[in-house]
């Protein structure tokens, strides 16, 4: 029997379009012409020039053959460049790469001979070790100069030389921005590719798609409560998972961009007081930043600014900091395969009225699927059984959705793996509290096996933490042959604290097992990526080293 | 040459999943299930019992035969079932008919035979007229009776009979909450049905699809401004147009659902000030009731309050009293077709600095596509051409996008008409004006054309609302032997104000042209659709009778 519901009442043009963020700042630019889109240095970029803009880079890189699936290559900070080209790209159908400004000479090569990259648009900051890079690949993309008028007065080195054969400014004046952009033609198509920065072996080309920018942007506006024309300060790199799609995101409520070239404390505080800036986001370490700034860093402002972090559980002396001076901290969770954070510790009203290390301990879960991920569950990858919701029994966190990644770039079998099973494996270990919130316990590699038990490194960590001495610390395991592995704690202390190893120790044994306790604890300074996660792969090799 | 973006990368159960809002449902349910959902006179459902009542309402359909493509008749108001129906019969896999309250027994028949409904759940209150309905129906749906344990006491007329062969809670107490509800096994899978009010003819079915269900809840929430746990008080009725899309809207923030059988002024202030209601929807009708309560009804309330209103641009004595009574009010609107509201009026804070009227007419503009909207223009539908942005050109108003309708059910023919040229034409006449703003101008079948000029009925009504003495009016035109068609007002004077034909008309001809002026006005009660609209075809019956 037919079913009348499905017979004669198709997609047409008039019913169904691709969903794409294009659209919303095409929205944006008709609505609010006027208003302030982007603030860098100097410059003050309204919305109808963003979108003019936008249209001039996209017909500029058309007229020179970008296309459908070609690859645009970016080495730029946050800068308006960069959030042009988060628009500009898409709008030929071809595909933005960003590179992780902090990335050697060899990956950079890596990723543009991977990507099969078109053009490069290289901000002069980065031109030396780009310049590098290119001496090694096999292809050779259109190099264009990005020569930033604001580079900043207090930078940590002048710009580089002219790598390209044209400047930015001069690709833009190119274009025209009566440039007939076209919705694409399938919202599945790639919009952006970003590279994992895995430690072991080649890098992995993570594909999104505009289905899952377009609904990153409602979910990211929603879970981080951006209203109409709120101001959103730029410490996330942007190459970072599109710096959580919020280039494309701030559209939808046509919000303030403040970019912001270095992380300084100065800076963040000028812009949240001059700008009014009320979201920003980034790792626990701007955070810290933030907080134990010189009080001649610091400037006074009225707003609640709203702060989400990612890559770490708060520590409770940051979360404790951070509301003293009018932040308000929300924890996500998310890896570069699902677009950035698409989990978010959902924060219950009535945990505002217990104590501080218990209030801690509820916003160091990472918490609920977004509104945009359908699937959020810990499972015993070999059985695909969802482990009890009891807090304590281990498995690794798998997410389903459409803010999953298409897959892996060239690399099915490591998509097929990733896959498995109808689910995306994160390689991330985790318990589901009884009330359904995910908490992390570790990276499946992070595990520290001693004698036959798992010790979390993540546990002793947060011992560590509770010491009020210590700033930064990362637990790692060390080859041992009575148990073969025992815990070793790197650590930083806080300016002008001090603490002993046997101190550190015992501090740990009045909250740990005994056996999860650091064996040994080493004072130094704590490798970092660019996006201030802690490599814990280094500290493994330093550890074989010590 | 094969594309690399699209090689290898398809979909597949981790990265794709059909967009639905009854996953928002389910995440709000595990979220916050302590939170409270609904409220209805003395009953209080939380989230997890709501999700619960819900699985077990489709499982008893199901259990009954309901599968996908099946329709559930539904004659309820503003109540809990009608909440759990928005949910529970798309878990089915079936499809919800909501019928109008206030319809008659002929078509309430026709809508349930084209529909070719299998269960019709009936609110007692509607038994009498529904029990007529099913004397003409060929279909013999299951009739469920709901008998409402808080109907009301002030209840104007008396419950009705049981009409049906059980009881609402005996249904639901049939299922499991344990049901294995599915997503859709695609997300253009239809989810609600709702026939058009057509003035002429028989209505028209207009089907939803779970992707414009699940969009609409994520805009509704930006556009509305809702945040976690707001609270929504139920003065729309949601079988309109499913209520805009509210109730599934809400799921998205986990807010509170307050229910309201009867739309009365007491009940309202109470709910604003008990349940702390935030946000509410409805007709202009419904704001002259806030602000023209008699001051016993009225409560305070510090919270402010958004006011989203449709259906007919606010007059501006109504929004200076609603502003003063400590309401917003947003401007919206749309059609059945477009799932409700898919146009608001976008503020700009420079515009609070204008003078009243000023304002008011900034607030009378329809304003610019919902962010879910792809398209939105108004054209020559002959040429298809858009109109220039001179304020002037009329044109009829166009709707593309993921918003609009899938079509009319079992009617290809006015479906096709309806998206001729890869557009919605909906029959609304109006203007773009220079900053892109789209102003209604009236329904093309609403224009009076007196002398071979164009008379904008809007306009005219527009100039009787500046009467001090006028609390509503409405305009059509009457046959005239010289000119055609000649405009006739039929007015509703404020309590205890008087004004005459003379007065009245004499006001429009220092606002308007002569030709424009109404040559009779009636005082006269103005007929309404139950949601508040006017019926101006019984106006323009009434002017050939006088």
């Amino acid at each position: 029997m037919t079913n009348p519901y499905e017979t004669d009442l198709d997609r047409n043009a008039a019913n169904y379009q691709p969903l794409t963020p294009i659209a919303f700042l095409e929205r944006a630019a008709m609505t609010f012409p006027d208003h302030l889109a982007i603030v860098h240095g100097a410059q003050r970029i309204t919305y109808g020039a963003f979108w003019r803009r936008s249209l001039r880079l996209a017909s500029a890189l058309a007229r020179r053959g970008i296309g459908k699936g070609d690859t645009v290559s970016v080495m730029l900070s946050n800068t308006p460049p960069m959030l042009e080209a988060h628009f500009g790209v898409p709008m030929t159908r071809g595909v933005l790469h960003s590179l992780n400004t902090r990335l050697d000479a060899a990956i950079i090569a890596f990723q543009l001979d991977h990507a099969d990259s078109k053009v490069l648009i290289v901000d002069r900051e980065f031109s030396a070790v780009v310049q590098d890079a290119l001496k090694l690949t096999t292809v050779k993309p259109l190099v264009v100069d990005f020569d930033d008028p604001d580079y900043g007065e207090d930078a940590p080195h002048p710009k580089g030389e002219r790598i390209g054969s044209l400047d930015y400014e001069a690709l833009v004046a190119e274009g025209s921005e009566d440039f007939a952009w076209q919705m694409p033609d399938d919202e599945w198509n790639a919009i952006a590719l970003n590279y994992t920065s895995g430690t072991t072996g080649n890098p992995k080309g993570v594909v999104y798609h505009h289905r899952g920018a377009a609904l990153m942007a409602y979910t990211n506006t929603i879970h981080a409560g951006l209203r109409q024309h709120s101001a959103y300060l730029w410490t996330l790199p942007m190459f970072h998972c599109n710096g959580w799609c919020f280039p494309w995101t701030l559209a939808v409520t046509a919000s303030t961009h403040v970019c912001l070239r270095w992380v300084r404390a100065r800076a963040m505080y000028d812009a949240i007081a001059d700008h009014g800036v009320t979201h920003l986001c980034g790792a626990p370490i701007v955070m810290s930043t933030l907080i134990n700034a010189p009080d001649a860093d610091k400037r006074d402002f009225s707003q609640t600014v709203t702060f989400n972090t990612a890559a770490a559980p708060p520590p409770e002396a940051v979360l404790s900091g951070m509301a003293d001076a009018g932040f308000a901290v929300t924890h996500l969770y998310g890896l570069t395969e699902t677009y950035g954070p698409s989990v978010v510790n959902e924060w219950h009203g009535e945990w505002d009225s217990l104590d501080s290390s218990a209030r801690t301990a509820k916003k160091a879960r990472q918490g609920v699927r977004y509104a945009g991920l359908e699937g959020l569950t810990v499972m015993d990858p070999e059985t695909m059984t969802p482990v009890p919701h009891d807090g304590q029994t281990m498995g690794e966190v798998m997410f389903r959705g459409n803010i999953v990644m298409k897959g892996y770039l060239k690399n099915r079998k490591a998509s097929d793996e990733a896959f498995a099973g109808g689910w995306f494996h994160s390689g991330d270990l985790g318990v589901i509290h009884p009330d359904g919130y995910l908490q992390l316990k570790d990276r499946s590699k992070d595990i520290i096996i001693s004698g036959g038990e798992n010790i979390s490194s993540i546990e002793v960590e947060d011992a560590l933490y509770k010491h009020p001495s210590v700033a930064a610390c990362a637990v790692v395991g060390q080859a041992d042959e009575k148990w073969g592995e025992t815990p070793v704690a790197y650590v930083e202390l806080k300016p002008g604290r001090r603490a002993s190893e046997e101190e550190l120790v015992e501090h740990c044994r009045t909250l740990l097992a005994r056996f999860k306790c650091p064996r040994t604890v080493v004072f130094a300074e704590i490798p970092k990526t660019s996006t201030g996660k802690i490599q814990k792969f280094r500290l493994r090799d330093m550890a074989k080293g010590g």
